[in-house]
């Protein structure tokens, strides 16, 4: 059996649940492989998955034998073999942050459950911690961030629209990556100042700043990277910000290893931009890895300590409304005595 | 108040409910024309809607004295505040089929409700029946399409990929409409014969069938467009197909009325198929407005009678495993005595 369906059965009896229905696609694809339509079972016996005619070919292609997973075309099922997947189980676990109020009630329905359990976001907080593979699908991806970043620096042109830019990147990725992890951001000028800009007809103007933030999927696997640039030269003004923001990121990366505590990482952030006058108005990162934003959540909020093998971002920002922002962040992989940057585009400051 | 809320307000009156709790962002967005994060309230009183600072300023722009709705952000709110929303409310409606377990078991926790009811997709069905401003935004985005289409039929040349011709007609509705109502279909060649097939690095070649469905949206309300054209000349072989598929389109444009059965228009469609030798192996239409497939879906399995000013498709198609497909598609609007088709673009034989 694969080790991620090992690690769940084992976790599901610590639990005394007899059985599991997984419905949440990424968590599916997190234990499987599998990207369809359909419904993982974790059953006394079996591992089971429920699809229909659309994906049975493809999801035979992915699993091996050795995935010890039973394939099941959803039109042969009858109500009897539903009622028996969970026959003899006392507790059968589900997603409760996944599943709807009325998918709940129909599943008690439809399996014949006893106990419905709730599980916690078992399989969410698992996932947080990355094995080889998974972190070699993210290395990939970051690779691809950095190259791509490499050429938008080339391609960028005064006159050019934000929009242009921003295209010109997804373009990249749906070439050379599975697309992108998040709709790019490129913002110019005063729209640098708003942390979640969206792409605008702006022109591109000499001694404009500009940030852009990019990720792309290499076999689901998410990358994400920030940098800010400068247009001819980087504005007298603009240097003490952005000294600011790069010295508390790479103060982050110092801090970054297996037993930190994030929140007091982001506190020694918030105060060094108070000293200076500003305020830290978004947390200092994420996890990273089948979803762009996933746990570990990393600011002010949460005590969260660092595992070995966590992917997170490190992206403190600034932001000065109606003016400009400058914001810096790198994917990197948590360390038994610090932390690997996986992505490694050039920090200083990025004249074009 | 606006018309849709006044309407919400006399549907869970009749219900005997005395207030609702709506987290679906699309019937929010249908309700209250807000596109955000956040939760809509109809409390006894007041219509509230509850959002975080990041969405004030927006909410607060789109919103008319008119819409009598009162905006909070949920920083300011207390415990208290919460849970005297709905004080004195009997029974309280939420939508099941989008609310997790989890997030039922918090609504009854954090706003104390005594009675949290099931209120079966009442505004999904309101939703299916389009107002004057609705259909007036689906036609904007038809036009567009039927625009892009005579485009990208200039644009066309044999040896451009798939994926290039997908990624012109995405820039095309990102220049002139709001972008994207689903992820374009351009297949070629044998890749016709998948009904769902995703642009590949496939070259368009002489004689080639190509296979287009698109759509854009406009202030969120979608267009849907099919249709099949031919490289230089129509093989002899694809003639007759091409001619079934296009006979029972129109047929059902025939048959499209308020007051039709759609279980017998489809049926009508699989019979002549049959007849002819081939299988009906998609349903014939959908529903098309905030979302690109929404209620009433139009097919074998389901009685639906149709309703004026319903806003549907009519998309047969025949499929030839491993060699080519033909589908014809329109968005059209049904009225009392028929139905008004919104795609207008060429359905005779389309040659590049």
């Amino acid at each position: 059996m694969n080790a991620k369906l090992q690690w769940l059965r084992n976790k599901i009896n610590s639990l005394d649940l007899q059985g599991i229905i997984i419905t949440n696609p990424i968590n599916i694809k997190y234990l499987t492989n599998i990207e369809a339509e359909g419904t993982l079972l974790i059953t006394r016996k079996e591992n089971i998955y429920l699809t229909d005619s659309r994906y049975i070919e493809y999801v035979r292609s992915i699993l091996t034998l050795f995935d010890e997973i039973t394939v099941y075309d959803i039109k042969g099922l009858t109500k009897d073999d539903y009622e028996n997947f969970f026959l003899f189980c006392e507790n059968v676990g589900f997603e409760e942050h996944h599943v709807t109020y009325a998918e709940y009630k129909e599943m008690i329905r439809k399996y014949k459950i006893h106990n419905l359990v709730e599980t916690e976001k078992i399989i969410e907080k698992q996932r947080m911690i990355k094995d080889e593979e998974e972190i070699h699908e993210i290395i990939k991806a970051c690779n691809i961030t950095d190259e791509c970043f490499k050429y938008i620096l080339t391609y960028i042109k005064p006159h050019m629209t934000e929009k242009q830019i921003a295209q010109e990147i997804e373009r990249y990725y749906k070439e050379n990556a599975q697309g992108l992890s998040f709709e790019t951001i490129v913002a110019s000028g005063e729209n640098t100042s708003k942390p979640h800009a969206v792409p605008t007809e702006r022109q591109i103007q000499e001694k404009d700043i500009i940030t852009i933030d990019m990720g792309c999927k290499v076999n689901g696997y998410c990358s994400d990277m920030t940098r800010t640039i400068f247009v001819g030269e980087v504005p007298e003004e603009i240097k003490p910000i952005y000294d600011l923001v790069l010295k508390n990121q790479e103060q982050v990366l110092q801090n970054y290893k297996e037993g930190a505590n994030t929140r007091q990482i982001s506190k020694m952030v918030e105060s060094d931009f108070k000293i200076n006058g500003y305020d830290l108005i978004h947390s200092i990162g994420h996890g990273v890895g089948l979803e762009i934003h996933e746990p570990p959540y990393i600011g002010n909020i949460n005590d969260i300590i660092l595992k070995e093998n966590m992917i997170i971002t490190d992206e403190p920002g600034i932001y000065i409304p109606g003016k400009y922002g400058v914001r810096i962040e790198d994917t990197v992989q948590i360390t038994k005595f610090g932390c690997i940057k996986l992505t490694n585009s050039e920090k200083n400051y990025i004249i074009i």
